[in-house]
């Protein structure tokens, strides 16, 4: 048997291969029609939130967002150096200096302690990065973020449907991202993103910076092509707007998916409860495995190996790739130290949770669609690695 | 009949549809995989070109070329206004002063005569759109732009597999952009593009722009995971990466549709020709309509409407639209006029043809899954129109 890390989180169902062969028979137009407003609407219903929009990406949706705080010289935002490359770009592109935070070893996430000594009179936003599908509670910054016109990011991309308090991520900060590329909990066939802006007066900027800066006109008028086919505008000073569309096929599989996406989280919690149950033996492996219902999604399936004098997650990693064909993955190397932010002077001094972790983490195969057969396997080919392992640290 | 303004440029026919189909049952990964890989090949070697890349629009591969191009303050970009606004914002956003071109009133595309005298010691590139689908033959400046280092840039979105000089559109310029937005000659399911670059040390650089930064490290790894699943670096000073990925069904799209593409554009010549020709007794309606093979291959089938004392292009569209239900579209409005550019400091003082071509413009629906029955039916509502029009004039 052989696990590889998959390009995709899941497969698709024939029911739900057949509404998207549908629409490429027959959807007219191709994109930026009614199965994008049909998107937009049942996403909507299920972050219990209007304002949404269906982008190309979630990192379009933090360019989106990083255009709408109104960036300025010396401008501060606060983001995790342990997540994905995209939570950062948008918001140093647009002149940010950014902030790296420390994530919360318990959790690994960001350290909302670590973040509060990390505030200054610059700072402008923060990002909740909503990591490997755990929901982060920073409800009590909230308040504090308020009075100080501090706005909150929620970056949900690992996170659909993942909840806190009862609300489901990505509706309770000020902004917020979620992504369906390929490996996430679903995907809108490889690519796609939302955007969520809880301003409504935002919100309302957001399908021009999305479109070339289409708008309708401020007045009725009397023939369609007159003064021109369509309006081009941008209510927001010194901004040029982007392209960052989505198809009709795409929208119609987040349609579908939208619909199954419970069913498919519950699997990977079951999933994951039973991964983690299984490994309680081993103290090596430490997860994250919060009783709250829905509280973590994952979209990963990470945990950190305690190091001993002579053995480390890397011997792990290599039995298994060598030994089992499982191939697993080591996630987050800490953002400042790629050449891409450290030549743009986005670098930072070391921060001790993010290395610890990212030195000594192990992050295996979890798509969805993996069998039952093969889950099974894996499991039994960890624990068999763990106890080799074990006898080589005693010897 | 009716014949709508269509949001999709064609059907897929069955065997493509079921290539389609197996790519959303069993492709891993769902983007930047095979189909991404083989839809490059293709399309390299349609255009006889390699060093070509696809993305997520022609817009996304614009934004790539304005930052392969360096622009600094006070660098000018020649633009025809009369495009669509994609071809012109990117480079505005990177800090161009957009200097616009007028057309040629013949052949509705950039006049080289307007552009010569435009060109200063600023002059940083030069963006030829070939609009409409109409090849603009810009062999004779070359040379003269090579000598003054500025760079030409073929804007082909409309005028896929067109040809000037026994070459494609595309393949002749220092940088060139394709679009498969639902409405082109082609689409790869409503969205996507394709970037070319002819100098192979800045091509290199597209892949990593496209995509966050993402590239190879410059040593063998012994681990896969060691340092880092994968490196984020950009051989570009003071640029950010941007994620432009375009998935891997719509790289299928893009291989099927590249296959039937000659046909597709051989019926749209063949219609435009036909309608031209059953035109040819009405002198209110003037087409470009060049003899040389693949000159045009007609995105659009656009006129110029010759006005009279009272009667104008609105009166036939209205006539059109109110009695023959078809919908025809008037394109495009002087970029410069709008409130987009002019808030940026990018307006114009009036560009003559530009504006008499604009004012007095029509475009039929074109799309090429058109019945011949609603052609034809076109054909004889233009005409009827037409004729009343003429005892109007004439009354």
């Amino acid at each position: 048997m052989k696990i590889p890390w998959s390009g995709r989180a899941h497969s698709f169902e024939k029911k739900e291969i057949n509404f998207l062969t549908n629409i490429i028979k027959n959807a007219d137009p191709l994109t930026q029609g009614k199965y994008l407003k049909l998107f937009e609407k049942k996403f909507g219903n299920f972050i219990k939130k209007s304002n949404v929009f269906a982008v190309s990406s979630a990192a379009a949706a933090l360019e989106i967002i990083s255009l709408l705080l109104g960036i300025k010289k010396n401008d501060e935002i606060i983001i995790p150096a342990h997540t994905y490359c995209a939570s950062a770009i948008p918001f140093a592109r647009n002149g940010a200096k950014i902030v790296w935070s420390d994530i919360n070893f318990k959790t690994r996430t960001v350290d909302l302690g670590d973040i509060k000594k990390k505030i200054t009179s610059k700072t402008k936003a923060i990002v909740i990065v909503h990591l490997y599908g755990y929901a982060v509670d920073f409800r009590n910054i909230i308040n504090f973020c308020k009075k100080k016109n501090i706005k909150i990011i929620e970056d949900c991309a690992q996170a659909i449907g993942a909840e806190v308090g009862g609300k489901k991520v990505g509706s309770i900060g000020d902004f917020s991202c979620f992504s369906f590329h390929a490996q996430k909990n679903m995907t809108t066939l490889g690519e796609g993103g939302i955007i969520y802006v809880k301003e409504k007066k935002l919100a309302r900027k957001v399908p021009g910076l999305r479109h070339n800066g289409h708008c309708n006109y401020r007045f009725k008028r009397k023939n369609y092509w007159v003064p021109a086919m369509g309006n081009l505008d941008l209510d927001l000073k010194g901004v040029w707007p982007y392209k960052f569309t989505i198809s009709e096929i795409q929208c119609g599989a987040g349609i579908v998916m939208l619909k199954r996406l419970n069913a498919l989280n519950k699997k990977r919690i079951k999933r994951a409860k039973k991964f983690i149950k299984e490994m309680s033996n081993f103290d090596e492996l430490q997860f994250v495995n919060p009783t709250e219902k829905n509280r973590h999604v994952y979209h990963l399936l990470s945990a950190y190996y305690q190091p001993s004098k002579y053995i480390n997650k890397n011997d792990l990693i290599e039995i298994l790739f060598e030994k089992y064909s499982i191939k697993c993955a080591v996630q987050y190397y800490p953002l400042y130290k790629y050449a891409l932010f450290k030549k743009m002077g986005q670098g930072s001094k070391k921060l001790l949770n993010t290395e610890k972790f990212y030195n000594n983490m192990i992050s295996f195969p979890f798509h969805v669609w993996m069998s039952d057969k093969e889950f099974n396997y894996m499991i039994r080919s960890v624990k068999k690695s763990l106890l080799s392992l074990q006898k080589l640290r005693n010897k």
